[in-house]
């Protein structure tokens, strides 16, 4: 019970590190630390060392994160309206992270190198499933269509996180979502469009 | 005349590393061994050591990239094309860097945390000024709306440089471009309009 408690404690541990600085933050003694676990216990639980305890911490947060976003797109009404959903839902998240807090695939993946490839081929295939979700609701009457919008949404949603540590502010993201709601609005005067939305 | 060419190393190395992995890959013995400079004179050169050395680099990196920015939004004739010339040029340097490298701010950013503010400081006025050498490139005759624009292109870049290091594909680079070309097409009938640009 108590060994499984400490288990949990590391991967938390992990996710956090990882959303705060990559994979360069979360070394074995930062987790250790963070997680307040034996040293020892490390390799008893993940005896293949950082790499299986950094793998399982993004298989653990990947559905926490499909979870987040589906809750923000099901609140919208219509394609533009999801969009600005998910981009506000981002906003308050990050400023709940006090800009502190990234996305832990955005980081990791800014540390790949040839040696961690395994790692990277787990990031790609988490994108392709979060831009499946995203397709799946921001449904723009062409397959191929929607599929490239969520993959444009989800390149936005990372570089906003970025930029919104840069800023210390929500606004890359609000204003991101914004635009990109734009691009998906049914047919209007391009006038009349750009009157409602405004971002600037 | 040795010691400047070795300070020119150093600072060039520290560029190379910041892009692979951010400030974490950028330690000062790994400045060293990829400048195959004497350790002593890092402290020599900077006597303020990495927060020094990372400024610096940073500085001279930033007039890089905006030249090079700015040799692609010159070969655009109108703001849509402005904006594909500049998403395809950062495809071709992604390529050119096989996916292994990305914009040593953005980077940088994900390893941002309270006792880097200074670092931070920097990352965000060049930003700025980056936002602002794209907003004077694609004019979009209301300086707001320009400005606003450019954020967002920024903000793309920045995602699709991630997403590209996953993909290990130029793609979500070209596919930006393509999208965000068609947010500041002039009025043409959407129906059109999307069938001229179609990224999927």
């Amino acid at each position: 019970m108590q060994e499984s408690g400490s288990r949990r404690r590391m991967i938390e541990s992990t996710i956090e590190l990882m959303r705060r600085s990559g994979l360069s933050g979360a070394g074995i003694n930062e987790i250790v630390r963070a997680s307040a676990a034996p040293k020892g216990s490390v390799y008893h639980f993940f005896p293949d060392g950082k790499q299986q305890i950094v793998a399982e911490a993004l298989a653990d947060y990947s559905p926490r994160v499909m979870r987040f976003m589906e809750e923000a797109l099901v609140r919208g009404k219509s394609a533009p309206s999801k969009v600005r959903r998910l981009f506000d839902a981002f906003a308050q998240r990050v400023e709940a992270g006090d800009f502190a807090k990234s996305c832990a695939f955005g980081t990791v993946c800014l540390d790949l190198d040839r040696d961690l490839e395994p790692l990277r081929v787990i990031v790609e295939s988490t994108f392709d499933r979060w831009a499946e979700l995203i397709a799946r609701h921001v449904d723009l009457g062409d397959a191929r269509r929607s599929r490239s919008f969520a993959e444009l949404v989800l390149t936005a949603i990372e570089g906003a996180y970025i930029r919104a540590r840069a800023q210390r502010s929500s606004r890359p993201f609000r204003e991101a979502g914004i635009w990109l709601a734009e691009l998906v609005e049914p047919a209007v005067a391009p006038r009349r469009r750009s009157r409602r939305y405004e971002p600037w």
